[in-house]
């Protein structure tokens, strides 16, 4: 299969359950929101290196908050409920609670599955609860004003490690192409990709031929500088760059579209040459997304 | 004493000892660079909640880097050497390694004082050791190329915990002023705003007086809209809205200049009517940073 | 009128037609595609200064233009179809041919009314034509590689000078509501608003009362801080700023609604105290939109 | 002559003596301070098609500026001192007036040759003389507060036209290396890059071999897609994409700097092959700068 020339092989992703939260910060403008949701994304890559994968899913119009102010969601993956909250609860405190103008909102409204995030104690007595649009929310003093927070964030069962690999002839044009994938992905409602920047060049392999107390090391089949001292490479010739995409999303369906929509975004740029995606056996989960079928 | 008709409060900030680490990271482009540092110190405002204070101190031209790249250096902080070295590890693997085109050098290439970061492991025996400028690095191969990494880090012993206070009349032109002191604080050398845009309006108190359970609490003599109800209140006349800045620094003359600079730049901003700071009897540290002597 | 406490004056703006052109940019990455429209929309304020008024109206996905790359679409406005034509050529020239992998298409394909903008002379004789997406283009070989431009660019009748004032107790809160504003035009397809940043601190009335040569000097009636010397002022009591957002728009109901939006995203921010709105007894334009009925 | 593996063609750019204005902007934030000098500094990357070259030449810390608060300055370059004051009269009248916060001071106060930008008549009577610092201002009542302006802004015989080739393996990587070198020259104090990013990737000729109404069309010579149809080519074997940067600056010396800097930062990227220059015959003008002198 090739699209504008460029070859889709015919492999899977592998990807496996998680919980998904979505938060709705919202802030006096775009700016501050971005802010705080920024942050509270940060060092969240990969779960057993940061207890959470995360990133910004979507901003919203002042249209579309329940206070009216501009705003944006933040989704949050971990397979485990309390690790989840956990998470969620921390970060929230760090990153949101402390960043000038933030306010916080059940990102999931109608979904019956709820985590506690109580952050009222924070108040030390002097909070009370309050509306905001048709919100139970708590407002707690704080030192700028007061802290808008609803506690209960809705979760749903969803998708973490959908992916794709984008090969190239160069380092910069294949890269090119993966923040080009991110941006439509970024257009995505319900899907995130968690990666600094949304892409990465140093993907995985579980474990380790030669250092035993290594959980994951360089996805060394995949690595263009040692195609030739490496017997079981699977770069093929020609590419000299490999970059990897890895959605987080509140379905199956939506981290389809993600992934159809990044890869034909990808292919769009000259120097990519091949589409590939990360599989393990079934080592990694359950779920396997056939790219041939995806693009179909 | 007064600047520019703000009252400068007869008050001290308080601070403690810190071991601080500077993380020299380059990209290709200055955006890249950027990304790479925003993420590993995102999730990175306090202590407690987070493991660690960390930001970015500065930006560095393609002349000043070792590999002549654009870069930034992030500053991290923790006053337990082991902790700020297991932090330092995890967030260099989950958001620099991971980071397109991203490399890490020392960022203190001159103190002898070093905590390793094994990050070499990763390469599975691919790996190799090299030179980058005069610096001795290893070379991982991963999907997108190489990674670069001078693992041993220099650290010093700073400061933790700088701090002052901006009151004003309304919380947007206190917050502004906010925004202005940090970006003057930006561009000193060794120095970092750890919470999200650097200015936060929810500043603690130690402990809670209402929940046992609770660490820390709002600081509730600061807080403007509970003014009439507590007793204790700290909050001047006139006051709506505070906002602190807090500082982390590579020693005390750079926490001080920063402090400096950072206050004259608030009461640049028209609604700032007094600057404060905080203290807490010793119980948070050692050090007192005297607004009056700083700003004579 | 009230909104959210907010005073909304028995007003309208008052605006007069223009026609509106609609540039749809796509680039490699949506930052280069930013880059591009922002610099073809700098210096354009208002057309008796800058002779053209125009912004970035709204961003695409991958997934919405003709040739798969991220994009933005600007707006250009003009009464005279000549002049648009003479502005959207020069700024298409300099600024989109000149980025770094951006190419044209027209934004209004549906449209049958176009304007030229005959940039295949720039290859030389090495240009050719052919098609990308469903798009009738010429391919100008440059030294990045090849510029893609459709020429005939559609035009409609729209609307200039769309406008409200919002007023507050202080510059700062004032100027975030304004901001707050600009966010919400900006999510609203086929209007944008002008003045740097989407907001201004010095609107203007048409002539002078002192200086002859002058074709428009400060609105002084709405000057704050002569409110006492001005015995023209109609500055209310307490209010210590005034900004101005100025929307042009493809039809009434686009402007309209975009005006009805930013107002009520104003009114979200503390210290706004009344919306207002600048009418000129006509000598503006023909078209009123009446702040009670836009928001009833 | 090679740097980092990539061939430095032994040529010299041509350039031209130009009249360079430096206009000092601050404003409440750096973000606001940015916007303006983003729009007064849009539309002007060459002289011919926008009236003048402009770009932004560095940012200010609050301490570094008059007024305590952030700032940036612009460049603006044009050889007839008239018609440079022309465009920095409208440019800084409806890019700067009208932006929120923003004053105006000059950028070379020690620089005896003057012109005027006379903005205190938009004031209709109601502006008056002050001090800000020590700087001799105008203040006008507006209706965000007041507009502080410094109205003679200082002047300098320096240099237009500085410029390099970037050439390269593909587009992507031949851009980023133009994005390095943007990068280092931004941290140059004195020049400006004045092409949308800095970078351009459409370079021109003077006049046209088959259209006789243009004045400038494609520099066909370096145009990597017509290579083989072009008997003129100067493209060299490999190279499939060139980029050109552009340089203005107020003295020999600082062209100088940005060149051999940016030049240096270009070749660290993978992908570059060659840099070149551009001359003319000396029909653009009498200055010549060596890459090998520059560099050596």
């Amino acid at each position: 299969m090739e699209i504008n020339g460029v070859i889709i092989e015919d492999t899977y992703a592998e990807a496996f359950p998680s919980w998904i939260s979505e938060v709705l910060i919202t802030a006096a403008t775009r700016y501050l929101a971005h802010e705080a949701g920024e942050h509270a994304t940060g060092f969240a890559s990969s779960l057993i290196g940061s207890g959470v994968e995360a990133g910004i899913d979507r901003y919203l119009s002042p249209n579309d908050t329940p206070d009216g102010r501009p705003g944006c969601i933040i989704l949050m993956a971990h397979p485990d409920k309390q690790q989840l909250k956990n998470q969620a609860l921390q970060r929230l405190a760090e990153c949101v609670l402390t960043a000038p103008t933030a306010a916080i909102f059940d990102g999931f409204p109608d979904t019956p599955e709820k985590i506690p995030v109580r952050l009222h104690f924070y108040g030390d007595g002097y909070e009370y609860q309050t509306q905001v649009g048709n919100r139970n929310v708590w407002a707690i003093p704080i030192m700028g004003g007061e802290f808008i927070v609803e506690e209960n964030i809705g979760i749903v069962q969803g998708i973490a490690g959908g992916n794709f690999l984008i090969m190239g002839t160069d380092q910069m044009s294949t890269l090119t192409a993966g923040q080009a994938a991110v941006e439509v992905i970024d257009a995505t409602d319900g899907a995130a990709a968690s990666f600094p920047s949304g892409v990465t060049g140093s993907g995985s392999k579980v474990g380790s031929r030669k250092y035993k107390f290594m959980k994951a090391t360089t996805n060394d089949a995949f690595c263009p500088t040692i195609k030739e001292k490496n017997p079981n490479s699977l770069v093929p010739d020609g590419v000299k760059a490999i970059f990897e995409i890895i959605i987080d999303g509140v379905s199956m369906e939506v981290v389809k579209r993600a992934m159809a929509d990044g890869i034909r975004a990808a292919c769009r740029t000259p120097g990519v040459t091949h589409i590939s995606a990360g599989n393990y056996g079934g080592t990694l989960g359950p779920y396997k997304f056939y790219l041939h079928e995806l693009l179909s």
